[in-house]
């Protein structure tokens, strides 16, 4: 369903702090408080969350209570609950605690998958297909998802050519990836990349090019949704606060803002679900719970503007 | 002249952080200062400034010096300076000095208009018209340009009608404005409005609607730029560091920050002749300038990414 503007009549923002947002960050969150951060976004009408990774927990010990929190998602009607799982080891762990669905990073950047990773994407690629495998030899019903980072360029690498982009996603699918997201991992897109990309990957893609991650280090995030929503993308990855800044850029924002993203969506008449009291009262724990780490998002300074209190006032 | 994307390949940005980022501030930048701001950000290649405003030196003594910074901006080849004018005295200062362009606010919002000038919008307009036949009595070549305020909403009044804006712009140009732009003067809009109000007034103004002034307060800036660019707008006005917050939202951000503003549009691909180096110079010249006062902008905390870089060393 679209609007006469074009633009989907309806988006869900799939909320990534707990894992793109404290993954990066030198402490780690009680697992109670996460369990409230957990129903305090369901209560503001958050659906879909990435909850964690299953990686060694030595390697991410902010993460290493992602089972616990899966099994408490699972008791929320109608939550779709994905995890991050970089192997076959941590896809098994996945479909043990049925989470919704699995999200392999994919680079783009040869540079980035080897440091992030130590595997080559066509690597990485293969893996892919021994999930399948896996899944559908135990009739599992997690979803595997592809996210490809670095889609716009890397820190280490720099250039990634879109080519590159539209051969591993083909890859991807062709390995048993069920949805491709594209993400902005360091921030270096802009809206006619955007546009461009999201537009070359769709005709092989479909309907499974259904996710737009965007981080906003250098203030182009929103202006990046909007280039994915004109290219018919619904669904996006986006941090209460602004949080998952990226550790080479010391101070730099992080992924799109939650409850920005949600204010922009609702301003254009697009559905997300959210409940902004909600979001920003959620939001205020958060700060706490974060004390001292840098928060980003421009709706909790500044307030929603009249014209949407008059709507809701009407 | 336009992309295949259908954007322009050129934009003129417009630094009017002398005037709108100066105007709130509770401090008074030496004229010195000003005069080396200018120096510098002509060195960075910035052609259009505003450079203050003709009010009563006691109702705004931070632009007090106006004359003087329009002096000396007349001594550098090619630089368009532009002064806000509130009304006919102001205007004929303007004509005096021979500021290239004086800006006549009006206000779309009935209240705000009353609330800032004491003046209803249609009031304005005769102002408009009064200030066009004293500039053909003189034969001035400054140019009238009429800014629509507050055209996506108000802080006053809430919701300002599409149907007003249109009015008033074709009353404006009636009057005499040869030069229309529309601002978000609150931070109000989205890119579907900017979109859709820039198109509705676009069949009245034609080329003379060529300006877009975007506030970042709710981190919606630099998709608003997207979306008047879309739409065929080529110039845009910019505050270094993104100051000129709103006096009614304590820390919220100003305008779009001049630099960010120039790095999304280096990184698609269209021309403003912008120096980033020499912006984030001058941006900390201001940072010492304005000791204290909150600044905002991405790409001073995250830096250019790598792929411009490698482009530029190419």
């Amino acid at each position: 369903m679209t609007h006469l503007s074009g633009l989907p009549r309806q988006v869900v923002i799939r909320e990534v702090g707990l894992r793109d947002g404290l993954q990066i960050l030198p402490r780690t969150v009680p697992t109670a408080a996460k369990l409230e951060w957990i129903r305090d976004a369901y209560d503001a009408g958050q659906r879909e969350m990435e909850l964690g990774s299953f990686v060694p927990a030595h390697l991410l010990p902010q993460l290493a209570d992602t089972d616990k929190l899966l099994a408490y998602a699972k008791t929320l009607p109608g939550l779709k609950a994905s995890v991050l799982v970089p192997n076959l080891k941590g896809a098994e762990r996945a479909m043990e605690c049925e989470a919704d669905s699995m999200l392999l990073p994919l680079s783009a950047s040869h540079a980035h998958s080897l440091a992030n990773l130590r595997k080559t994407p066509d690597q990485v690629i293969e893996i892919i297909a021994r999930i399948r495998d896996a899944r559908d030899a135990q009739g599992s019903h997690t979803r595997i998802e592809v996210g490809i980072s670095t889609a716009f360029g890397c820190t280490l690498q720099g250039r990634v050519e879109p080519a590159e982009v539209v051969r591993l996603v083909k890859a991807a699918i062709d390995a048993g990836a069920e949805a491709i997201g594209l993400a902005d991992t360091v921030g270096y897109a802009d809206p006619t990349m955007v546009r461009s990309l999201f537009e070359a990957v769709l005709p092989i893609a479909g309907d499974k090019l259904n996710c737009g991650h965007f981080h906003d280090t250098r203030g182009l995030g929103m202006a990046n949704v909007y280039a994915a929503l004109q290219a018919g993308i619904s669904r996006f990855d986006a941090c209460l606060a602004g949080i998952g800044g990226c550790p080479h850029a010391p101070g730099a924002s992080g992924n799109v803002a939650t409850e920005d993203l949600a204010y922009m969506l609702a301003s254009m008449n697009i559905e997300t679900g959210q409940d902004f009291n909600a979001l920003l009262a959620l939001r205020r724990k958060i700060a706490r719970w974060l004390d001292g780490e840098p928060l980003h998002g421009a709706l909790a300074r500044a307030g929603l503007p009249k014209t949407m209190l008059q709507e809701r006032a009407e």
